[in-house]
């Protein structure tokens, strides 16, 4: 087994580790709770994905010397409901009107718009509410650290703030396109989140800001060439792979990275921060795992 | 000047507070934030009301003996936001469609749909940041319990719970109405928050779970009658004195406790639960204000 294979391994194991640690969080919901919101919850939670912002908090976690893993596992829950609270959201038709997400029925689809709404309120309120109780039961300052740090990834000047610029550019569309916008579309939209995983494992490890700060500018050049390449397979990849309908950018008068600067232009963006994310994951130490990450997220077909 | 003059008074001096605290909140927004998801959150948030959650949950903290009110504002801001959140997304047209709150056009009316959902997530998320920061730099637990009592009081076993509840009644219609649905959504969907107020509230002055308990109890009584009150204004209350039009529960098929019982008994009840909070607040001790507070929400007509 090649490096590669042994990680692409490696990444599968610990996604359906995710799935797991999920299903449990969701077995935790109390009976109080009316079972129509649980049900349209974990439809869009189990849904698959490649789990990758749990996954990259906790190996940042490990990265930084965590010996107890689990002390992540609450963080790494909630910062995966926040994530698919969004989808569900972006999904509805006010938004980007979806109707299949990884190839199954979107939220409204199944549940109905109102339910929709609400399933996407409850799994970012309760992302919030298991940390916060978590903080309450655990008072070093390693994991109210870390609850910070992924509700303002999560929040206005973060992953809420860029899917407000994705709207309004929408509407306007390519006509106020340009690369710093789209790249302060994109650290906002994509990139927040991003780093706010890797940053929180990196604070419930006890790292220090400076340590933090190295693993943010890591997630955030990962993150751009993540979506710059989700730019380049809305227009040359394959449906059937990616699970979805392609073209849906151009249909939508959406400014992208191959729209403003062609599919090469798109595709030496996507090289160039991969590159950057590498040499800073060098600097990292013990970040091997993200050193692969970083090409692989880049040569990515789904 | 007769008692209820006084605290008449007194309530409006409170909410200019409040309105002055949350004015203050919203120029603290950092200038990386797109100013129109700002300016959504803050046409909302300035939109009026009674201000009843920061207001009773600084009060609470007083009548158990806080010195430092300030210790009490993030946390009443917080909780005015996610209220606000809430009045968002159930005026969307998916949910309860309401072009009008409190005499002014709704957040997606002046915004449109995609902006209002984003203004509702955006408030939402950003009372818990604030919160979260507030925590992570404050390490006393009585600011971690007062941070998860809101965002519990908030969640599928509170509000958006209530909520869920709601909207599956109202598709029900009046064929599954009975007065143990009703005090169920009813304390989930509006008391859960009143009980969150008051219990941070009270948290943050240091008192003990025994003493939150009394006042959790005397905010389920106080929001069980203000809601069967609400009931009773959309039959008989005056469209110019409440700002919107009456009528809407019937229209929209909606089980209410005076579709139910009628108006003579929705009115037994709500005197009944607010002789109940008034024998807590007797209780209670220093809280004269939350004694009067039972008797004026119950006579009021807006």
């Amino acid at each position: 087994m090649n490096t590669n294979e042994y990680y692409i391994n490696y990444l599968t194991e610990q996604s359906v580790g995710v799935e797991a640690m999920l299903k449990r969080r969701m077995s935790e919901i109390t009976s109080d709770v009316p079972p129509q919101i649980a049900e349209a919850m974990e439809y869009s939670l189990m849904a698959g994905g490649k789990r990758l912002r749990p996954i990259m908090l906790a190996e940042a976690a490990r990265s930084c010397g965590l010996k107890n893993i689990t002390d992540t596992e609450i963080y790494a829950s909630a910062i995966e409901m926040i994530h698919t609270s969004s989808l569900i959201h972006d999904d509805l038709p006010a938004m980007d009107n979806d109707d299949l997400r990884r190839g199954k029925p979107t939220s409204h689809k199944v549940f109905g718009e109102a339910m929709a709404i609400l399933a996407g309120d409850a799994l970012l309120n309760h992302a919030n509410e298991i940390m916060a109780r978590h903080v309450s039961e655990n008072t070093e300052p390693r994991f109210a650290k870390a609850a910070y740090a992924i509700t303002k990834a999560t929040g206005i000047s973060g992953m809420i703030g860029g899917q407000t610029i994705d709207i309004l550019a929408e509407k306007a569309g390519l006509d106020i396109a340009s690369e710093e916008l789209l790249v302060k579309m994109y650290s906002m939209k994509t990139c927040a989140l991003l780093e706010g995983a890797v940053a929180a494992g990196a604070y419930i490890a006890g790292a220090d800001e400076s340590v933090v700060n190295k693993w943010r500018k890591y997630a955030l050049y990962i993150g751009l060439a993540f979506q710059i390449v989700d730019d380049i397979l809305d227009v040359v990849g394959n449906e059937s792979v990616l699970g979805k309908p392609i073209g849906s950018d151009s249909e939508n008068n959406k400014p992208t990275f191959v729209t403003l600067m062609g599919l090469d232009g798109a595709r030496e963006y996507a090289e160039k921060y991969t590159d950057m994310a590498k040499s800073i994951a060098c600097e990292l130490g013990n970040a091997e795992f993200f050193l692969w990450l970083a090409d692989y997220l880049c040569k990515r077909d789904r």
